[in-house]
């Protein structure tokens, strides 16, 4: 199924549109994307618990993914599908113990050998970014571009879930240099209507895949 | 062995002595101190994983526990006896499902009803504060005092470590009023001989305890 995605959408609350993380997800999900993430560093357990519940249930009726950023212990509370650690986060091999073989591990990477580790540590995904510069995240890296992209496509086998600065307009190029499907946060969660903006996506990353 | 506790320590690093978390504790341990609890809101697991592994090995050299604060994905990547959880962090409940029954789940209430839905859940330990003033934490609590104290131990069977503006001077009076033993933070991470002043705490709570 990772293969085979078309989009992901990562439900950071901090675009401005006050919307919560169950909002995000719902109207990703009614626009088509395959894979939710759950990304929030400061919010308390006690309040993510029940809305990682809620797109848990959401995400199985819409047959898509369910993945929790950093925190392993709500991925695991929630019942995710699996979860998303960045090269600050727990290491790549230490999460997939704690996840077990049963879950998806995806990993943050931002170069080729940390593209190469994540492989060898387990994980079932690769993100690789910053592809474009974005206002998103300061993530304290240059943007990548798609020459890199090219790059880690042609050195690992696994799916590629390309981030940072991807917008309908350059998708295109980024699915035929290599990504598996784009991860979005702000070009789809702080849309005027986000499922609109989904599902412009989806339909991008499909025929840019042949897959429409 | 909860039971019989003397001194908790909790290594908060904000505290101004530039020590990391395995430096307070490591002193902490050397003083006599019989829990050392990891509490870092804030800091990458990257970071953490490595502290709170050597903890681990340094509480087990010095029988004593290693608790880790929030993180309950830290508290099992690190092996640690158990895990600790506030009132925002995950609810009790939930976290004994995650660390199974082998582990010490320790929850922090600050009310009579919070400690009985504490002890219902399957807490292993309660902590209860603040009882005094404190600079250490914003809790947004106001002191609960002696007599709250007091009234917890009268409805509560499980050890309370009793939290918040805990001095050597207090402390006396908090163990008499029902605490098993403080949980400190600044009065012990932030003294000028961590050592020294983990075992003046552990040899005033041993004399109060009638165990010296």
């Amino acid at each position: 199924m990772l293969g085979r995605l078309h989009l992901c959408v990562i439900t950071d609350t901090r675009q401005g549109s006050g919307w919560d993380h169950l909002e995000i997800a719902r109207a990703a999900l009614v626009g088509g994307a395959e894979m939710i993430q759950l990304r929030d560093k400061t919010g308390s357990l006690r309040e993510l618990l029940p809305q990682a519940r809620a797109i848990r249930l959401l995400c199985r009726s819409h047959a898509a993914l369910f993945i929790v950023n950093d925190r392993l212990d709500l991925a695991l509370a929630a019942e995710a599908d699996g979860a998303h650690v960045g090269q600050e986060d727990f290491p790549a091999a230490q999460a997939r113990r704690l996840l077990g073989p049963g879950r998806i591990l995806g990993v943050s990477t931002h170069s080729l050998v940390q593209a190469q580790a994540a492989q060898a540590a387990g994980a079932d995904y690769i993100g690789f970014g910053p592809i474009f510069a974005t206002g998103t995240k300061n993530t304290g890296y240059t943007p990548r571009g798609l020459e890199a992209l090219r790059a880690i496509r042609q050195a690992v086998s696994l799916p590629i879930l390309a981030i940072g600065g991807i917008t309908l307009e350059n998708v295109t190029a980024v699915i035929a240099a290599g990504a598996t499907a784009p991860a979005v946060i702000s070009a789809v969660a702080a849309a005027p209507d986000v499922a609109a903006a989904a599902a412009a996506f989806r339909e991008r990353v499909a025929t840019a895949k042949g897959d429409s």
